[in-house]
């Protein structure tokens, strides 16, 4: 793991979760970096996802500090929760001798019940005593809820100019408890570069990568995705040739899809981790909602969890997803590299025995061929084992 | 249970599941009769499906037998389930002296294993002698698959010249074992209605029955919904006033809600039956997006499973359903009567002994008031349990 120079990290103990455990971080970005950040399109967004909104478009993008607590996730709380959420950060702003609008708040953990703000304001001192550049490690398990193992993530790349580094945490779509349903990224790296160039990558970045996992298709009240770029490298983005420049792009995209995917791996209840690959689309979007609509069958996500090649179920899936003038006849369905269905019908070629080895491994691709253009999409989930359903249905205690 | 006159139901074995089982059923509707037919929009629909389809547009809905095998689904079978539908149809009008096109095939059960044509084509004649107008009942058994009960609802309204009978059976989109995935439903009335207004009749009443029921998401391959009138009561409907035409149709409906809510009833391991009604929305879709969200989302029906009255889920489950410009603050939620959530947050009213109590007994009803509009939809769905994995991750044996 390499530290981002202009990046400082702390953590402290604020006593929203049970004694003992960090659950509150506070990262320090140098005065002068760009910030970009996408967040949940759930209509019910949580208070910090409010203010977080409203501080990114007042401070232009220029936020100076990302405020991060566990165990409560600030949502369904109405105003009670909006008021805690600015009061937080109003705390922030007075240690650190900041505007308000500076400061960026996050929440994860339960939903519905109003977040001990003052538990929080009491902390910060200890956080602010422990911010370091190498704390990317202790911060990379206090933004966990019931994750199950710290999710981090370092790139360092040569460009012309100099070597940068892009640094990433993030924290699961889990539900390994429930109503522990957020995801989030916080990304870092020392190039520099404008705000609005700096959106437009992380924008693509995040389509690419926190945008094509699903677990179940739930999207989370507190989602939030967000990077800062310091400038402390003595690489600036605009100076770059432009294949340097897509080298940081895809370095970028590459950290996303890593952390995406840790999400998933430690996903809940997961004995699978599975990409859905289709091919051969008359368009992007249909691509995707085949993907996506084989990675939310239940029907699909049962028979993955149980290692069996169904490919009934695949192609009902696929012949439910809505696309027009589907010629079935043209579908053909692989599952890894095993030709299973053709012609609307069980592959010529293809033996129980040959899919029953396909289903083996905890890492699967199923890959649908549309043979109907050039376009393509994937998308990665999870099967759907007993311990999802015991993990989303033990009572809230 | 009411007999339809001009209509005949017989049954019998021929071997396709294991010995000892009525899996061949014939269903013989009177010369003259008007049909309607609804199916499947899955790309990928069986076999049967296609060829019913293209026997219904030349015969111009005059069929005379519908022929419904169970054990297998004749699906992702290609040329060769064509063949195999065909076949059965062929020997059906042979011994029934009719057109192959006047005859309607059905078949469910196991997916992507050729149809044994020979053996339906073997026990045909034992059907045909058990033709009885009687015989609703070994029929509303015969066609089941793995459900656990037969699902058989009549009704008898008097209306201006004399009294009719509508009566029907369906079986269950229960996937109570891997690929059995089909709901089936057959309904017959004697009253006398020309093809096109029973096709405009039936279609609104399947749209508000059959089309509101979820189990998990999964449209079957082989889904269908038929209605036979026979006109051999004294009552046609072209003569009756318009409130006892309205009379009628709304006995439909009642008839496709209680057989697609019996299948709801015997669905895949569930323990609950839920409505989820959505009010006040701006659009009869957009209420219908509210209502299949909640419906489908695996973590709203797991806290379904646990009895757990959790709110968050639902309201997460809101506003990801994709509405535009949604004022969460104007959205009410309740379970049954209780008012749960409102302003974006838990109600003040509100108690977790309240929703505790809300959620015990077996039928929940989940009410959604958007307040943004005169428009309503509501759906019928299940949870997801242990017993929901365990059926369907068992392996195809």
């Amino acid at each position: 793991m390499s530290v981002v120079r202009g990046i400082k990290l702390g953590v402290a103990q604020a006593g929203i979760k049970k004694p003992g455990k960090d659950d509150l971080t506070i990262i320090e970005i140098i005065e002068g970096a760009s910030v970009a950040a996408t967040f949940t399109r759930n209509a019910f967004c949580a208070a910090p996802v409010h203010v977080a909104r409203a501080h990114l478009t007042a401070s232009h993008h220029l936020a100076r500090y990302w405020v991060i607590n566990t165990g409560n996730a600030n949502a369904g709380t109405g105003d009670a929760g909006m008021h805690a959420a600015r009061a937080t950060c109003d705390a922030v702003a007075e240690l650190a001798a900041c505007s308000s609008e500076a400061v960026i708040p996050f929440s994860t953990g339960v939903i519905g019940e109003l977040l001990p703000a003052a538990k929080i304001v009491a902390a910060l001192p200890a956080a602010f005593a422990d911010l370091k550049a190498a704390g990317w490690e202790r911060a990379a398990s206090a933004i966990l809820t019931t994750d199950t193992r710290p999710k981090l993530v370092s790139k360092e790349i040569a460009l012309g100019g100099g070597s940068i580094v892009i640094t990433g945490m993030s924290k699961g779509a889990g539900m390994i408890r429930p109503d522990m349903a957020t995801m989030l990224a916080f990304v870092a790296t020392d190039l520099g570069i404008d705000a609005h160039a700096l959106d437009t990558l992380f924008r693509r970045a995040v389509n690419a990568s926190f945008n094509r996992i699903t677990v179940d298709g739930d999207t989370s009240t507190n989602d939030a995705a967000v990077i800062a770029a310091t400038g402390c490298s003595s690489v600036n983005y605009s100076a770059l040739s432009v294949s340097d420049q897509s080298r940081f792009d895809t370095a970028l995209t590459e950290v996303c899809i890593e952390l995406a995917q840790l999400i998933i791996r430690d996903g809940e209840g997961a004995t699978k981790f599975v990409e859905v690959q289709v091919n051969g689309g008359a368009t992007p979007q249909e691509c995707e909602d085949v993907a996506y609509t084989i990675a939310h069958s239940p029907l699909v996500k049962t028979a993955l969890f149980a290692s069996d090649p169904n490919w009934g179920r695949l192609l009902a899936a696929i012949g439910r997803a809505g696309l027009e003038r589907l010629v079935v006849e043209n579908v053909s369905l692989y599952l890894n590299d095993v030709l299973i269905a053709e012609h609307g019908a069980r592959a010529a070629s293809y033996t129980e025995e040959q899919g029953v080895a396909a289903m083996a491994p905890e890492d699967i691709v199923i890959r649908v061929e549309l043979n109907r253009g050039n376009a393509k999409a994937a998308v990665w989930t999870t099967d759907f084992s007993y311990d999802y359903v015991k993990i989303n249905a033990e009572y809230r205690t």
